[in-house]
């Protein structure tokens, strides 16, 4: 194949090579038909299929064929089920083989920075080991079906707001440990066909224009072997986008690309070798896709509707449940008012935007669930189009809630507040919503809310509820999955993948965001969602991995395999869980690592496994982990390579980040001797910490006798000792240490 | 004078001049006796002299002249009296003469950007203006003596912790607008003689070896006119030093230095000119010193301590007063417990560590001020060298305190917790004062804390207290400074002027404190202090500013003489306050400004005026600020200006950063255009803000016309055009636009 391809380049003009490096239109490769190189077809998006209809504008958001819409990835990660996202990604691949689609554009998986980012929706969680997690199975799942994916937006899009040109400055180390280990784990695990570049720069340098991040770091480190595609719109320069890495241009640019690739090869500016090597990578995915193409291909969308409704039951997470509200009782009668019960928002605004094969009634589908017994009154409560109170809406409600057993308020944001283009500027929910919760609250006390909205909302009015679902954009499927889970039929087991803070100025980013111009500092650094609410003890309203359940589990005898040792073994970590209450359930269970004592800068706790798993009641099972390496490193800058500490660990077992049931301890031991090079500000602590120098140290310390002198206050004494460096005893010193001396002392020092 | 200086000079040997650029031994310059330069004297600090004895061991800290131990710093600047420290500084300044100093090293404006810092005592403020005033007056008081300041630590010292070695990564903004302006306003308004360069590294350059700080904007800018010493011990390569600006090393070097000077002028790497010219500052100083000289200084050592009990008493601050526990009735039993109401923590620890000339005993003087109707219980509670409990002594404090109708609690920091050298790890007290306040206040509700510290702790037991007296490091007179604000016979009138947050981790340095190895990020930027807290909205437990009185203040009519005004004039700001309670008081009445919307990032406010009044029951007065482009502005690196951004601001009035009366608002007008030069990743959106250039953006959007096609969700169409940079409509445009188009509108819109 590879013979074949290269055979094939051989025959390309420049012309033709360069024109395969760019769309054919907004949705299409070019073909090359004297060369049997087929044109083959790319569309949105990560939770359903958003193919343009023949003819139809090419940015018409609505006018797309019909699809299963599933979820939204902030639901999807709420589940933490791999193999059910596994089973998501393969309808998904299957819908696109029926509709002749060779690559699905997704999944996205930029971390949650800030809760304000307008495509949250789309994105998995603020930790990257879930999101990349959610993301590899995903893949995977698409992938078994002959169709590619292409993992986005990469890299460092975490807003909307002047995303074609902002620049976000980032440590390096930051980089690695968060906002590129949620791709890395998807590539090196999934290897998807394709990645997407970004709109945004990172650190002076358009991500469709950086070698490091497109070659150095995703072909060179973690192994890709697909072809990167621009976000549509994103290449600056398209010669030194192909020079760093990046092979498709998108959508077409009538020419002008290829014109200028054209031209960098004629006049030297660009080797016809890395124009060789683009087109490629294109032809093996170009034929990798018409070798997978299933022209017979076709789906059952009931089938799919199913899935749909399974995956939104387990997006859903159950906030609040006072008084045991939840299930409701299939009896007695049930005010269900909002609009959103009968117009749900279940996806976001954007390229993602879904044409749903089907779409249920939340209210339909709750009256079908209770049965006869239950007499329901619906109210509107609202207007979605607009965030005034209507007056006469609000009396029907507050006449339904009145007259009923318990109230479920479906609320919520609409979907002008959240869509790809543009973010949040706060937290709230429109102040429609808010007054209707807070009048119904103050005369029906049994309240239920259901909230529709695709990442986190402030919830001043909490307490005046007793049960809180949150629905996310759940899918065209949200309607049944609410009646299920209300009603009890099936039990909640969601758990958030984000954290909900109390207020919007909480959150890390709030004094960075979206930052100054086209300028956005990453200030907070590794201190991404619970990282920092953890470590600044900053109470969260909901913390990162909560959710409720009709039942309980408890958890007991964790164990591990070894209490110490080296950073190239594995520990295997395991813990007995049971279902301890009396309906059949499943639980996220949750593995934590701490660095007990670190030289650098580290978080609290960082998620390093999870699983889910089903328990009947009464019924136990063990979990087992194991982990590695890069369950205890950081990145270390210096080294340029992932570094563990010798030091003790606590693995911490966990319901939630802020539930953790049990603790472990193993020492860890770095099998790399990191190098320290002592120089003339190198300090008296500094050699004391190392036994091939300490004898020295303190050998200098009885000579500057210090001592005698602050002997009265021993505690500074051995602080300034400590701190000071070797060039200023030569000052101190007073003649009887010199730079000579000093010169020779290093020497011998860094003489290993 | 000048002629003189440059004779003397002419004559030097290459020496001899070299030679004056070190100290003779640790205090002194060197004299030349063959051409009649005298040696001088300089000694620590900044709240009392600290001359050593003759013969002591340089750095014994205990071994030095009597001299009046005022408060330390941090005390001082609670008073934010301007006069009173200008008084303070004269009586200084008079002390020095007396023995013969000719310049005091002090005061230190370094900003409090971590409770942590060992030397916060040392300080003033978290709040660049407050401390620049402090400073500025300090300087005045001790330099209308004749005897010069040395403006430390200069600069970004913020920490201990490696404090000879670290490196301070601080971007410029935050330099300049927090770091650099505590020294500016000092070095503006009152010139001192001297600048003290710090030991640390700022951006990858030591201190004293930077032209940036020590000529640059020292000089260049600020117009400074004296001489820069280094901290003892703070010359890393001394010919870098001496070519950045530092024209002083302390202490000798013992001609290691010099002798580098020499080689460095002989080899040709240094001019003689810049030596020249540091050899003509130092004359400069010597002779300024020479001539300022009075031998027959005298002071009076019993004035001075009444000058220390006056200041002792503005730097406490009234922080607690349920009930009207305060001040005590000079009738019944009251309770003295804690070993500190005997033996005074009254200052900090290191080289500002004072000798005093006499020091009052609190439960003495609380016994002489209260009269015969009140019958003492003294119990020392805890023992001042462990923080261990101790039994017996906790039993005999609990038998006073059930015997007496209220108890003093003398508690706080020990010498051992706060010193220079190095920083606290947390903000406790001992566990041994805390287990005796919770103790005691079991059994006694009538309980009032008088806490000594250099810098804030925590107080989870603050609601089991009635009253809070926080005392700081008050010097000599503590005792009697303490008595007099118990019982009434002051009205205490400090405010903080620094945050006291509810716990560590509420700090916003608290993720990057004391950094990694050599290396500390300021990560938080500008938002140091109440500028964080406010702004982040983290509930303090006693905000910057605040502080209580036995009377009440009321304010009134917030005037401001023009609405609008141009960046190059004057507002004029008065507000009539009225002491509305019955006992005569001091208000320091605050003044915050807040950009009302900006587009760069701004704290909530920021502290632009203050004035300390004093009024008797009933009494109002008309307090009035003057407000310049200053108040407005925030430095901008692009133009490396100040820079007002025209709009409308809140001038706010208030008691503290908390407590604002009354807001007036102003609209400034910028009288500089900054210059914005149009490229091809200006977007749509920047087009639009200039009325120059928005009519072709509206043709572009127009042309482009995603309106159709969007037309369903109007604000991502809005937000996508915005957003949308030139050169995307290249590509976007498909052969409607082209580079040629662009390159020509770009050469239109940047032709003004």
């Amino acid at each position: 194949m590879k013979e074949n391809i290269r055979n094939l380049i051989d025959q390309m003009t420049l012309e033709e090579k360069a024109g395969l490096c760019s769309g054919l239109d907004f949705w299409n490769t070019k073909g090359i038909e004297r060369l049997g190189i087929p044109s083959v077809m790319v569309t949105d998006g990560p939770h359903g299929l958003r193919k343009q209809n023949e003819g139809a504008d090419h940015l018409g958001l609505h006018n797309s064929v019909p699809a299963t819409c599933f979820p939204s990835a902030a639901g999807m990660a709420s589940s933490w089920n791999r193999e059910l996202i596994k089973r998501v990604g393969e309808a998904l691949g299957l819908e696109s083989q029926a509709e002749n689609v060779a690559v699905l554009l997704g999944p996205g998986v930029n971390i949650k920075r800030s809760p304000l980012n307008g495509r949250n929706f789309e994105y998995f969680s603020e930790d990257p080991y879930l999101s990349s997690e959610m993301a590899a199975f995903h893949i995977q799942g698409v992938q078994s079906q002959g169709v590619g994916t292409s993992l986005k937006h990469f890299a460092v899009n975490n807003q909307e707001h002047r995303r074609m040109s902002v620049d976000a400055i980032v440590d390096e180390r930051t980089l690695r440990e968060i906002y590129l280990a949620s791709f890395e784990g998807a590539v090196k695990q999934s290897q998807p066909w394709s990645v997407m570049c970004s709109y945004n720069q990172v650190n002076g340098e358009y991500a469709s224009e950086s070698e490091f991040l497109l070659t150095k770091v995703l072909r060179d480190e973690w192994g890709f072997e697909g072809f990167v595609v621009s976000d549509w719109g994103a290449v600056n320069e398209r010669v030194k986008a192909l020079q760093a890495g990046l092979e498709l241009e998108m959508p077409s640019s009538a020419g002008i690309g290829d014109a200028k690739i054209v031209a960098a090869v004629q006049n030297g500016e660009l080797l016809e070798e890395t124009l060789n090597l683009a087109v490629e990578r294109m032809l093996s995915f170009v034929f990798k896709a018409a070798d997978n193409r299933k022209s017979d291909a076709r789906y059952d969308a009931a089938e799919h509707h199913r899935l749909a409704r399974e995956i939104a039951r387990e997006s859903m997470v159950l906030l609040r449940n006072e008084d045991d509200i939840l299930p409701l009782r299939k009896e007695g009668t049930i005010a269900i008012i909002g609009e959103f019960a009968t117009k749900p928002r279940y996806q976001g605004g954007g390229s993602s935007h879904v044409n749903p094969t089907r779409l249920d009634d939340a209210l339909e589908e709750m009256k079908s669930a209770a049965g006869s017994a239950v007499q329901f009154k619906f109210a509107q409560g609202y207007k979605l189009a607009s965030d005034e109170l209507d007056v006469e809406l609000m009396k029907e409600a507050l006449k339904a809630a009145e007259q009923a057993d318990v109230a479920v308020l479906f609320v919520g944001l609409p979907e002008r507040y959240e869509s790809e283009g543009y973010d949040r500027s706060h937290m709230k929910i429109p102040a429609n919503h808010q007054a209707l919760i807070e009048a119904v609250a103050d005369i029906q006390k049994n309240l239920v809310i259901v909230l529709s909205n695709g990442s986190p909302v402030e919830m001043p009015w909490i307490n005046k509820t007793k049960g809180i679902l949150e629905g996310y954009l759940g899918g065209q499927a949200f309607g049944g999955a609410v009646a299920d889970l209300l009603f009890g039929t099936s039990n909640p087991s969601g758990k958030l993948a984000e954290t909900f803070p109390k207020k919007l100025s909480d959150n890390p980013s709030f004094l960075n965001f979206p930052g100054e111009g086209d300028r956005v500092d990453y200030r907070e650094g590794i201190f991404v969602g619970y990282r920092y609410y953890d470590t600044k003890e900053i109470e969260p309203l909901f913390p990162f991995g909560f959710g409720l359940s009709y039942t309980n589990f408890e958890y007991s005898e964790l164990r591990v395999d070894k209490q110490s040792l080296a950073d190239n073994e594995a520990v295997q970590v395991s813990v007995t869980v049971q279902n301890t209450g009396n309906r059949s359930g499943q639980e996220i269970v949750q593995l934590y690592v701490r660095d007990q004592k670190s030289t650098v800068i580290r978080p609290q706790k960082e998620l390093k496994g999870f699983q889910k798993i089903e328990l009947q009641p009464g019924e136990r099972t063990i979990v087992t982990f194991v982990l590695d390496k890069r369950a205890f490193a950081y990145y270390n800058v210096a080294i340029q390579d992932w570094y563990v500490e010798t030091g003790l660990f606590d693995i911490q077992i966990g319901k939630s980040s802020r539930e953790i049931e049990l603790t472990a301890v193993v020492e860890v031991s770095s099998t790399i001797e990191p190098t320290v090079i002592y120089h003339r500000n190198s300090t008296l602590g500094d050699l004391l910490e190392n036994p091939r120098t300490a004898e020295k140290a303190k050998i200098y310390m009885s000579i500057f006798g210090l001592g005698a002198a602050l002997g009265d206050n021993p505690e500074m004494l051995a602080a300034m000792m400590r701190n000071m460096p070797l060039r200023a005893m030569v000052g101190f010193g007073q003649g009887k240490y010199t730079e000579a001396m000093l010169a020779e002392d290093l020497k011998q020092f860094n003489n290993k």
